[in-house]
């Protein structure tokens, strides 16, 4: 494993723990060029109420501002999770040239999981593609999130169903 | 053919119409809800430096924002060409209920074409998908915008070839 790519993915791995921290979905990419970090981001779908805001979209959008150009030649993405179709498409359009992924996404990945848009001979610029840059660190920040969602439904649940029973022995009281 | 299909659809071609005025590749789109066109969008990836800025990206973004909800339950797009990966993974993503299309896009079309990703089991959310709306204003539109860019790159290949001539003649008259 180059050593750059840990570290880079570990730059991608601070905002997903951003996002985390917003409760929007940990997932965090940046993009290298010419050794320097020219995009930084984390998912913003929630505060934003935009189903495109994906961190890898943020970061395509950032890094063609930065170098004033819709075409990312020679640029790297560190993305947390393996991109789904939309972003995969994107980093596409975006003649990214290179792509390394934390953990893969069995549900929704379109770098081999359910999709293959990053190599597809049919389309006119295919991705390099690196699978499991500090998998486990980026797997286990999405299964805590996912876990302490299921554990905040399951309490609303309870104290639903718990008003649920007070309303009910209050209506027999009546 | 619904009356209120081909209605919309020359909306979109409106602004595919708007595109190609700004020789952006013409390409437009409308998202309509309850009945009401509630965004229309045309390609900006020239003018805006982002690989991103697909007609149907920034329509899904405006219609978002119209209803303060990342999900547009109930919508319909109308896009005047193929989706392409990134633009029906966008629509997956935001719910769209159905998406009516002018023309296929064998290139890179992502309904179908290249790609299923409008209509695939293996993600959460499937769209109605309608093809042939105004398919032949659609594609006449485009054809016309890359015979023009083919024209346009013959005469500035012919003139480059009359400059060196024009200098080589020149550097034998030294």
């Amino acid at each position: 494993m180059l050593k750059l790519d840990l570290l880079y993915m570990s730059e991608a791995l601070k905002q997903a723990k951003i996002a985390f921290e917003k409760d929007e979905v940990p997932v965090g990419a940046v993009i290298v060029h010419n050794g320097k970090i020219i995009a930084r981001a984390h998912n913003q779908i929630k505060l934003l109420k935009d189903p495109t805001a994906h961190a890898e979209m943020i970061a395509i959008t950032q890094a063609a501002s930065y170098l004033g150009n819709e075409r990312l030649l020679n640029a790297t993405m560190y993305a947390t999770i393996e991109p789904c179709p939309m972003c995969t498409g994107a980093l596409v359009l975006a003649r990214i040239k290179r792509l390394c992924i934390g953990a893969s996404d069995p549900k929704t990945g379109a770098c081999g999981s359910v999709f293959n848009i990053a190599d597809n001979k049919r389309l006119n610029h295919r991705l390099q593609v690196k699978k499991g840059v500090l998998e486990e660190e980026c797997a286990s920040l999405l299964k805590e999130f996912f876990s302490r969602l299921r554990s905040d439904i399951g309490k609303a649940a309870g104290s639903r169903r718990q008003s649920v029973s007070e309303a009910q022995a209050g209506k027999k009281k009546r």
